[in-house]
């Protein structure tokens, strides 16, 4: 390695009066990028610093003028009411009710008999649009003659008459005396137009700015509020706001078929991660990637003909941009950039094919509420590097960057000191690692319903937000993150279009609740589906369960892999066979580095081994993990995997023994699981790294399973030559 | 009330050896009947002592020469084997593999391509007959072409050459060296023509005897032991070895369609309990029990033309003849006589109509399980008669009685002392009670897809048998086995033949799991069954939901009355959704007497309260308990209530409050939830008992809302005048 000291690969923000300061950090960090501030002027000074210039740009808002003037044009949603019970008479369901009134505004310019929905939910059919009216004045859809205690919901198109993500800076921070922010909708004609010459003009206006940074393109994800302004709904990966008549007509000549709003509405439910993808939600899905893809091309064009990199913020506006669907590459995009908050959140920016470059900005963000007297923006700092670190040693974003007021920092010289190791820590791991891929002991694939196109996302309400009911299931996609495994994520649809693409899998792992989109849900009917992957398993596949596996119930099972896993779920309907599989086999392969009884988190009640499955461990006759072998093939159940490094462990183990491949298990591996090893052969490089605060000592194994002991300081990575 | 000591409406068991200490206890105990010794000569002096006697009575064993010269006509019964994997060429399928072939043997007599079933459970289909053969010698069906990597299960017919019963009581005891009884079919001409000669012959062999206990009649529960005896599936309720081709091929005439194995099959799940029962299911019941109950009326009309009572035993070869269905009347029987465990199974004897009288036979048996040096056989009999006594003081059994050695429990004195308690104050409050109902405070319906014709059994898997999941939905059926309410067991059925139905029910009662039988399942997409639930809730109705009521995934919602309840589960679907609802109402009228937390057994993960419901208890988010308004009527959720008197009182108070009863509470009323108040107002009495085993101290209500203070012993129960 070579002794000169590395730099670049940093972003930095900045403040309009501590430009000397800024450069100081700029120095010191080795950064060679800087944030615009914005809504003010850039400070001349460091425009001449040599750094790159990003400006923050928005696709969608900031022009309240151009959205007063073409009210038309404005971004719509669709929305659905609550359940109204018709308890005699005409039944009045006010539309707005539970939704802010300064977030949206009911669309009564398009044709509602032909836009809108009203839904008798408990016969499951629509009403027909000569049944109901709206009134103006009330704000509500009138039913003249309801079915008795029949429930009836309204689904129909609103303006996003307040930004969604400016509404929820606004409220967080308490904003007063400002113009709400008027979304419009880039797809519609005039507004597309107006765009391009929009973007071209402020590119003109900003000469000393390399980096058009797009926060983000056309169609915000999912997000309300309600009348007292809280947090309604959130999907980071939703779709309910990305539509119109305008390209909804569109959507039906290009599927030939009639659009309903039940296709984006899904019974209130907006096809959100945890719904089994219905074929017009797909088909919708596919149109919108396709036609986003070519306007953002264009905005792309642009920012490259007037000499500007072109970078996306991953997040906000971003939906018909996810990074996994094919399409995304077509758009021409130099770099994308965002937030990290974990390994999960890192690989879904750092595996984003198509780019010349990822960004990764970090946390603390330089905001108050960590850089206040008695905060410890270190132990923050340090908690996000070391959680995001291994996913990086696995697949490096190629930049990483800092959020912020660089002021607030500033009070924090042990802050600046700590980050300016982390971005040398970072570009010598980037420097050793660059153009090689690591070592990868297996390939696993985890599959479920959504496949590529949310890689690494796949848990997501919201981006990198904790859920107590996922956090069981999202904990084996953040142990992947960081494992040294070469990680696909494949779709139901993918094996129907190809069953031999399971060849080329080792591991097939399967995770979540019984009927969602995580396992699958009545796709386990599929018999081509479901023989596909018992053949896979049966030839010697391995399979990894966890949670419901293949839960849909069916034909007398409710796994529907209860024959591959050799367990099953008590529903009620088995409560009549005796049980007789409870012995525990705590010596097991996959539970030798085990320091205490597993945690399985939320785990899951009601499940029990049948016979010929080895229970690993059951706890008050509820299984909580069970290995089976089915042909050639092996299985591991778990009933929940939260994140930590001992159940990191436990997946690792799962997959070499599901593998038959136990003996592999001492090359390029530390004996201590808080301490991993990754190998980077081609470069003749690998390192050994700490992922805890405190110091730890370990046995490292070599490629060639010799072995040598080592002390590691908190944190630390060493690097070794080959 | 009268001084003179009661005597009467009890029975004993007595041995050969000890006829004087039998007259003794029949004296102590003011015993009126002894049952007979199985198997041998009853004792000459007692059928001088002037108290009735039962002989036990097999209608369809204990005759092998019988059984042995008709093979055809042995009794049958449905199996479904495992799931068997097609890996690749031929599947075989072995049929008795996991079955004791001590117990059953395959049916090849009959046309297997007729009345067996081969099905394809990955693609949901039936084989073709001639796609499959049977390999005698192998013992296997054979599929040549099976479709790689499906499952197939074999639906077949065996003959059961081993009573189930006896099998059961030769394993449990170890007993070396006896024949195997064989279960004849009663059903089938031969046997039939038999069988009453056989009891006319049993009857004029037996003088002495003035009643005949049948055990039972012709069908056995499903009850099936495994290659190592041991008992591999048992269903109560279970009607699988009800068949023959004999009777289907009359079943088939009635209901006029073609008869399929999979309907008793039933993927394996063979109509239990927790499955909503079918169309077809219900047809094949409802032909069972015509048949069954004209055969059993042939036997009871024998009986009486030779002068003997006819008590039929509640258990074993009882299918058919379950009590609550309408066509038991019909047989004309006498009595009937069941074990009591319970509450919940004393009023499933106690309740029968159109019998003349009913009997409970106590615990503990005099076997030497209880009655051995060391044993505390009074503790077990008082846990017994306390337990059930709550419910005995709401319907009375007309009779009580031990079973066993009755020699065993000579050895324990205390033991006799205690009977002889016990026996004296039955009569006591079986005098006070008699010809009148006792006060109900209100009617309250449980709803279920079995309704009336299980009642108190409707959670039952084995008679009283203890299941870890659903001893929490259990046991809001004990605590209304002796609670001052009407209790009815109504079906969806019912209120969809007859909505009115509702309007005679204060409270309707929905508890266990979803997409059960206990909750109905798909029912739940039956709007005219719905929308008649909502509506008696709206007019005022009373509801009462416990763990999943209504839970059937349809039209956006999992619980279908969640807008009823204000409760919703979160099964991924909703996570989006922020919800606000967790303040908790601790000082709600329902918890008033709670005296710690309330105890919510296996409880439910997973539920969240709706805007506008109030929470009474939730968990670390997961809402336990809430209530909710709904138009005039109230609506109080819980996600389990394991029996206790602390949940009884819980359940009590909810009773009242979603009828809007609160000021009721006062009124035959025991503060102190250890202590209940019954009372007979047309007998001007009333009583206070004491249910545990200390003293208690309490304050009385009585029907005029005065009140006194009361201690009382441990267990005692207290006789006033009104």
């Amino acid at each position: 390695m070579s002794d000169k000291k590395l730099t670049g690969r940093v972003t930095i923000p900045t403040n309009l009066d501590i430009v000397p300061e800024t450069i100081d950090i700029l120095k010191r960090w080795g950064a060679d990028a800087i944030r615009d501030c914005d809504g003010t002027e850039f400070p001349e000074e460091l425009t001449k610093v040599g750094a790159k210039i990003y400006s923050t740009y928005y696709t969608t808002r900031k022009d309240n003028a151009w959205a007063k003037a073409n009210p038309d044009e404005v971004q719509q949603c669709y929305i659905m009411t609550g359940f109204y019970t018709a308890t005699g008479g005409k039944l009045e369901i006010p539309l707005m009710k539970g939704i802010s009134s300064e977030l949206m505004e009911v669309n009564t310019r398009d044709d509602i008999k032909r836009w809108w929905e009203v839904i008798d939910r408990t016969a499951g059919e629509v009403v027909p649009t000569d049944a109901w009216s709206y009134n103006e004045e009330s704000g509500c859809v009138e039913i003249p003659a309801p079915a008795a205690f029949h429930d009836y919901t309204v689904s129909f198109l609103a303006y996003l008459i307040w930004d969604p993500v400016h509404m929820y800076n606004a409220v967080t921070n308490n904003w007063q005396n400002f113009e709400h922010q008027i979304t419009f909708d880039v797809r519609q004609p005039k507004t597309h137009k107006f765009t391009m010459e929009r973007l071209r003009k402020f590119i003109a206006e900003h000469p000393y700015v390399n980096v058009i940074r797009y926060t983000t393109f056309f169609h915000q994800f999912t997000l309300m509020f309600d009348e007292l302004k809280r947090e309604k709904y959130v999907d980071w990966y939703g779709y309910s706001a990305s539509v119109s008549p305008y390209i909804l007509e569109q959507f039906e000549k290009e599927v030939g078929y009639k659009f309903r709003p039940e296709y984006i509405i899904d019974q209130g439910y907006y096809n959100n991660q945890y719904r089994v993808p219905s074929k017009e939600f797909k088909d919708f899905q596919a149109f919108q990637r396709r036609e986003v893809a070519k306007l953002a091309k264009e905005m792309v064009d642009i920012t490259h003909e007037l000499g500007k990199e072109a970078m996306m913020f991953l997040g906000d506006h971003w939906i018909g941009t996810e990074p996994f669907m094919d399409e995304f590459k077509s758009i021409g995009l130099d770099a994308v950039v965002g937030s990290v908050g974990n390994g999960s959140t890192l690989r879904l920016i750092s595996d984003i094919p198509g780019v010349k470059y990822t960004e990764g900005r970090f946390l603390p963000y330089f905001f108050p509420d960590t850089f206040h007297e008695g905060g410890d923006p270190v132990k923050e700092g340090k908690e996000n590097w070391v959680t995001a670190r291994r996913a990086i040693l696995r697949k490096p974003i190629d930049r990483i960057g800092y959020g912020g007021y660089l002021k607030l920092a500033l009070e924090f010289p042990e802050f600046i000191d700590y980050i300016e190791s982390v971005c040398d820590e970072f570009r010598v791991l980037y420097e050793n690692i660059k153009g090689t891929t690591p070592y990868c002991i297996k390939t696993v694939a985890v599959l479920n319903s959504w496949g590529k196109s949310r890689s690494w996302g796949c848990h997501m309400v919201h981006h990198a937000l904790y859920q107590k009911q996922n956090y069981s299931y999202a904990g084996v996609i953040e142990a992947l993150s960081g494992a040294p495994f070469d990680v696909k994520f494949i779709s139901f649809d993918d094996i129907k279009a190809d069953p031999n693409l399971l060849d080329s899998i080792d591991v097939l792992i399967n995770v979540g609740d019984a009927d969602t989109a995580h396992t699958g849900g009545s796709i386990w009917e599929d018999a081509d589906v479901v023989s596909a992957i018992k053949g896979f398993i049966h030839r010697g596949g391995g399979f990894i369960g966890v949670g419901e596996p293949a839960g849909h119930q069916y034909e007398g099972r409710f796994l529907q892999l209860a024959g591959v896993m050799g367990v099953e779920k008590e529903t009620g309907f088995t409560l009549n066979y005796d049980k007789y599989n409870w012995e525990e086999h705590p010596e097991h392969f996959i539970l030798a580095d085990t320091t205490k009884p597993v945690d399985f988190g939320e785990g899951k009640k009601s499940m029990y081994a049948l016979e010929g499955a080895q229970v690993l461990v059951q706890r008050d006759k509820e299984l909580q993990m069970a290995v089976n072998e089915f042909g050639k093939g092996r299985s591991v159940y778990i009933s929940g995997l939260p994140y930590s490094f001992e159940n990191s462990r436990i997946l690792y183990r799962s997959i070499l023994w599901a593998t038959h491949d136990e003996q592999e298990l001492h090359k390029w591996f530390s004996s201590n699981f808080n301490v991993e090893v990754h190998a980077y052969v081609k470069n003749g490089k690998y390192c050994v790294v700490n992922n805890t605060y405190e110091p730890q000592s370990t046995t490292v194994y070599t490629g060639d399973g010799s072995s040598f002991e080592l002390n590691l300081e908190a944190n630390e990575i060493r690097w070794y030559e080959i």
